[in-house]
């Protein structure tokens, strides 16, 4: 893993959360995308080489709804920047951590794959490597 | 801000959740250290240009005990660095975010300060300041 690619944060009302982490980091995003088929909304700030991903449900049948029901808003997820997305989901399966689901595509351009939280001390973990 | 500096993570066992982050990165930590004002052990591994902390409380009052109490092990906070943190928590105070105590030392030879979650769609927000 090459470095944070992004951290994740569940959010209710993305306009809000953009306007106050707008107001947090004296910056504006660089992005904002619908992903359907995480039925989200998302929008992105840089924040040195990493990014914050702001994560809106837009169907209460997404894993962001299902997270702030039951926990509130929060962080979701950690995501690492692989140069090999397969050998890496490859090694890390072989070394005994819960793959949930295949790779698929992303926001921003990406395949990603995620692993389960209770295989990170808590933390869901996503790994992803920019589309070609 | 300049950049993340840190996610810090909350776990139950710093032996067992070094082993397994070292696994994940493939890597090993660079630092362990005890803070006591704080009343937890860290350890840090680097990750690009950030760093995953690893924090395990040494005493029930510790924030890290009682987090872990409330939700179980997880992301506790995000740390971004900044040049000046006496300006920076100023300006984020008078656009509105709840500051936590005052300025403080942290681990890593760090100047450190505290934001609420309640600030930050529920992310406990931590600025840090290179010490002189």
């Amino acid at each position: 893993m090459k470095k944070i690619e992004h951290i994740g944060i569940a959010v209710s009302d993305i306009e809000q959360a953009n306007s106050n982490y707008a107001e947090l980091f004296n910056s504006t995003p660089y992005k904002e995308e619908e992903v359907a088929s995480e039925n989200v909304r998302t929008s992105f700030f840089m924040m040195g080489d990493s990014k914050i991903e702001l994560l809106q449900a837009t169907s209460e049948d997404s894993a962001i709804a299902k997270y702030i029901q039951k926990r509130g808003e929060g962080i979701h997820h950690i995501a690492y920047a692989v140069d090999n997305i397969i050998a890496e989901r490859e090694r890390l399966i072989n070394a005994g951590f819960q793959a949930i689901g295949d790779i698929k595509n992303g926001a921003d351009n990406k395949l990603v794959c995620f692993f389960h939280p209770k295989s990170a001390n808590g933390v869901l973990v996503e790994l992803c490597q920019e589309r070609g």
